[in-house]
């Protein structure tokens, strides 16, 4: 099984540019994470876009969508925006590809103190490879299907949309 | 689900003493990683042994296997040294508990820069959720069944026995 | 002899607020910072505020010249941000106290990848306690008299205003 | 002002190596750990040795003090093992060389969480330029005459001999 990785951005890819003063995006940090996860099994990285979420247009949602149609792997992880990551995998799951498509994010930038951002994509490397096709959120340790998960922004974590 | 997570050792867990000048075991570090990685799944913590997984004995691994046991929850992680990971995955998969058993680990200390610990666990945390009853080591961003895998020692990597 | 620290805020203290998604400021991470540095001499701590210094009012750097006048100590650091750090340190320096009074502060901060913080204390630590009463920057290694230091703001260094 | 850097290993420069599974030496960590620090003023990095002081032998000794004497510059920093850095001070001391050279090193190693390292080095940067001719040593915070200085090891801190 080859794995389809697409980076979009998002907090997990943000670094800090000391000369702005600010957190921006430089170039994809993935190249960089993926060979310190030391993975054996083949790896496609294709870097959409390299955006805050809440930037994100509907034709930003399109581009991805195209890059997971065309993808001849069966599983795929997009590396997302938290705040608008349901909105991207309800435009992703209502087109029902046949392919295993698993979003998922940071809540702190990977190059900052106390990041999540290598668990997640541990986690959704795992789970991607096992899931049934479809469309996904993973994060928080916990899988959830794209028509039925909301962020919780005060508590900063992702839950049902039903409990 | 609930998740067990059993705490073995193995260099996941080696801390540098600053005193002696080595790297050691003091308290597990589980807690702390746990709290990182954001998790709303419920977790029980289990602290077995804190050791080097070159020095255990039989008994160590039929401790392990007690605990595997007697847990009740479906799906276990075992945090374990790399060096004989395969040998206490073998001792558990004899056993042939109705229980998904993913023994996972790192081949650089969790505290140490480069670590691969943090998304070794992540994607322990997602395929013990998804896999079938069985034993299996999950290391290398692949899972291997406990009766078909070895530690390539020069490549510090996992790999099947029969490929 | 013992040291004063002042905070202030500045890049140096910001942290990544994960609720809000940005940067920003909640608990001086001093005790922590000085704990990790192992020191045997003795530190007074004092947080005077936790701001990022394009934000100081006049108000603010006359309440940090307040603390370097009520300190016994004869050797005080003022963490600070590096874009006003000049001006400050123009405003304690025409105070003509007799200490040794060393701003310092980061580029990146202390809890972000690459960060030049720690290092920086180290140093003002050990140049606060040889210099000469004064008023000082202790940036890149170098130490500026406080009214020969600029900011070059596109190379990101502290420079001296005659060259 | 130039400042030498003479590199001889010691735990600052310790590493993981992970096929080994211990701590070792590889390149010296140094050309990374000064980019990071963001010096302006010029330094000169010289590599004697990268071993484990406590392995160190009399001539390990008198090539650090060979390079000392060599050295162009009348500021030079060793990075050192804590073990045996009071003995060093000493061959060097002896020698009474119209220089300024500083013996430091660190507890923890650069690459692993909490090492009071790169604390130590900015300090080291910024005694060497201040100081007297002389040999020191500077751990803790603190600046130790080479003849009145010993490791507590117990405590894991440098101390004065006479105090």
């Amino acid at each position: 099984m080859t794995l389809r990785i697409i980076a979009t951005g998002g907090t997990f890819e943000k670094h800090y540019d000391e000369l702005q003063g600010k957190l921006g995006f430089a170039e994809s940090q993935l190249p960089e994470v993926l060979k310190r996860a030391r993975l054996t099994l083949p790896v496609e990285l294709e870097v959409v876009s390299l955006i805050d979420s809440l930037d994100m247009v509907d034709q930003d949602r399109l581009d991805i969508l195209a890059s997971c149609q065309k993808a001849p792997e069966k599983a795929i992880i997009i590396i997302h925006g938290t705040d608008t990551m349901r909105e991207t995998a309800e435009v992703i799951g209502a087109a029902q590809l046949d392919k295993a498509i698993v979003l998922t994010g940071a809540m702190i930038p990977y190059k900052v103190d106390n990041s999540d951002a290598f668990f997640n994509l541990g986690f959704a490397v795992g789970v991607a490879q096992l899931l049934a096709p479809g469309v996904y959120v993973a994060m928080n340790g916990r899988v959830f299907a794209w028509d039925n998960v909301q962020k919780d922004r005060s508590a900063g974590v992702f839950v049902p949309k039903t409990m």
